[in-house]
């Protein structure tokens, strides 16, 4: 049935074919056209700048970096987390627990309810090995009755961290004068183990967000003390966790101020640091350097700021109308949900090297398989040319491909990455 | 490194875990959480009753179907198309086609341009072998020359349809006035046979798009006339094909009128069909049986109407306030962009049979991994119950899942399939 040789069929990288061993060094040239397009490709270098970023930002903010996963799905960028010193990876579902633990991540927080018969077993078969720290957030008594029926009576011991919530906004308990009423279900149950709290800022929007942010991460560690005062928490290293992408510089900030009563050990969970982006990450990123003295200082250091990693290279199919351009990459390829992608470099395969694109060049439509871009009427470009658009949102582009690519800074793709979603 | 054993990792059929073998009868049970969720489920039988009823259309229309594959990219359900009798499969790009190709699929129209070096390389390899018939869009000068060099050079035939646009839309040659400066260079060409003229519709909207629409495919006839008559077609079986899923049933019956004074082959392409929604493709299906004497017809017969097959099943995680509840669903689970998904059914784990759910229950907000619905404020609602969905646009529902279950009316699921995106 196969036509095309295993070897030819490989260098369709990226869409519909499965990938191959993510550690080949491939060497296929982008520019020469050696793959299919479209295709994403992450620039190496920018990668681990973004690693050794956000580490040195925790490290020197004193917290604990257990980046969520979920944005990636892609065990070996999990494993050079790992290598770069996070604590460990926090994930959103079972499925994805499952991935990165058969990937050899022993440290996970699943920011999320484990809710449902199957998904109970599968915790419970993995945390019966022996080699996993595992976490996951309660938020309700009814949750809490269900894990603590099927832990206690399986006799194993499941970590927990009460998860506290915004007004209107996603999970999470929600008064935390109340919060004993969860509390006194949980103690009922010997298979449950109260290791900390946990919340999510992210939900948080408007112009007051800064100060409803701080306001909410105090509330959190005046909670947390009541509880440690009133020893909900079970022995050992009691664990505060908060932090999306954007507000990571205040979570880590306030949960050291004011001075702490008891030990705890402080973890964030940002995810779209690795790859970041040029939308809604960038505009997140440049508030997190007006608002945080450690993030300036970082940003003067070589180490520099977070780059946008993650390209879309999409070949021009049409050009039907004078300043419309029909491009070959669509909602099945980058994420749209957060502003278009914008186009980066033009390249016109058998000439030296890409240019920059003209900024007048912008995406005004997508569609499933297509995207439309208007240009001035007079732009130098022709079917067959080579567009690379930087992204909005990464967790949205990156679920659209099963192999990705890491390029080196001539665009050979050094690598080919796998994800898991 | 696997704890979990192959045959318990299997059931997480859904994420991140890739796919077993796609014939298993699986007999898992949905009701039972057999299986992790958020799931996508097709019901078999509905499917089957879409593949009748637009094969049963279309050839009382006595137009050929090529549906979209790009919808499901799921060569099982490319088969069960064929098998139904489709003429052959319609795609979006060069890996789809290959995907199809590698599953038997030897009549494949690429609904696109043919664009870039290595996919030049990997049709002219497809069509050495001399088992595939397989036809592309052109729609510019620049690209008839660069496939009739490459073509010519290497001595194969390559089946080309003249695609011919909307002003304002998407690919496709403008005028057809001077398409024949297009025509004249591809002439100078062995290796191109023009082969027939394709259109795209869908592009067409606003309140006069019906009579757009009929002018627009009326327009093309006469073109074709034209075509034929200065001898631009290759000899032998000329393609006229156009329709998306919205508008096919308007194409379909202008194709044939006015009388045609050539023959030809009308072929349509809806994709959408087989599996259907509850949103955007509901609505334009009763458009068509507004429009359709023969649509009509036959949704008085046993065959009835196109019906939403598909489903996604996620548990409630959370209700922290009362009358919002979180679902564990998101963005990387279902189609957003054209209305957000609507409850369904309702089972609460243990209980004899799921209920419709409330109609007051509303999706309002959807995020990457949830989504946040809305219920008067004594909804009978508890974190683990089940929800099921129908969606809206499947093309961006489907491509969510690699694996996909397929399911009875009693929510067994009797087989997976496997999507390629």
């Amino acid at each position: 049935m196969l036509t095309i040789s295993t070897h030819k069929a490989e260098n369709i990288i990226e869409k519909g074919t499965g990938c191959m061993d993510a550690l080949v060094n491939t060497g296929w040239n982008v520019l020469a056209e050696d793959i299919s397009f479209p295709a994403a490709v992450i620039n190496q270098k920018l990668l681990v700048n973004n690693a050794q970023w956000m580490q040195t930002f925790s490290e020197r903010a004193k917290v604990k970096l257990a980046p969520h996963g979920k944005t990636t799905m892609s065990p070996e960028l999990f494993k050079l987390q790992i290598q770069h010193g996070c604590w460990g990876i926090s994930l959103a579902t079972v499925p994805q627990v499952v991935t990165a633990y058969n990937n050899g991540i022993k440290h996970i927080i699943l920011a999320n309810q484990l809710i449902g018969r199957r998904h109970f077993d599968i915790i419970a078969e993995l945390l019966s090995v022996g080699d996993f720290e595992f976490y996951c957030f309660v938020d309700s008594i009814e949750n809490a009755k269900s894990l603590g029926k099927y832990f206690s009576d399986k006799n194993i011991k499941l970590n927990i961290l009460l998860e506290v919530g915004v007004v209107g906004g996603r999970c999470g308990w929600r008064d935390n004068d109340n919060i004993m009423q969860l509390c006194e279900v949980i103690s009922q149950y010997q298979g449950l183990q109260v290791r900390g709290v946990s919340f999510y800022e992210g939900v948080i929007h408007g112009e007051n967000a800064t100060n409803e942010i701080i306001n909410f991460v105090k509330n959190i560690k005046t909670l947390c003390q009541s509880l440690h005062s009133k020893e909900v928490f079970s022995s050992g290293e009691v664990i505060i966790t908060g932090a999306g992408s954007a507000w990571y510089d205040l979570v880590a900030e306030h949960l050291h101020e004011p001075d702490n009563l008891f030990e705890f050990t402080p973890i964030i969970r940002p995810g779209c640091y690795l790859i970041h982006d040029t939308g809604i990450y960038q505009d997140a990123q440049q508030a997190v350097l007006t608002r945080s003295e450690l993030a300036q200082n970082l940003a003067l250091e070589p180490t520099g700021e977070l780059l946008s990693s993650l390209s879309i290279w999409a070949y021009v199919y049409s050009i039907p109308e004078p300043g419309l351009v029909i491009v070959g990459m669509g909602k099945r390829d980058v994420a749209f949900d957060a502003g278009l992608p914008t186009p980066t470099l033009h390249y016109r395969p058998g000439t030296a090297k890409p240019v920059s694109a003209d900024k007048q060049w912008q995406l005004v439509n997508i569609m499933d398989q297509h995207c439309m871009m208007t240009t001035p009427t007079d732009a130098d470009l022709a079917p067959g040319d080579l567009i690379s658009f930087s992204t909005s949102h990464p967790c949205l582009t990156i679920d659209k491909w099963r192999c990705i690519g890491l390029i080196d800074d001539d665009f050979i793709i050094k690598k080919q990455i796998s994800t898991y979603f």
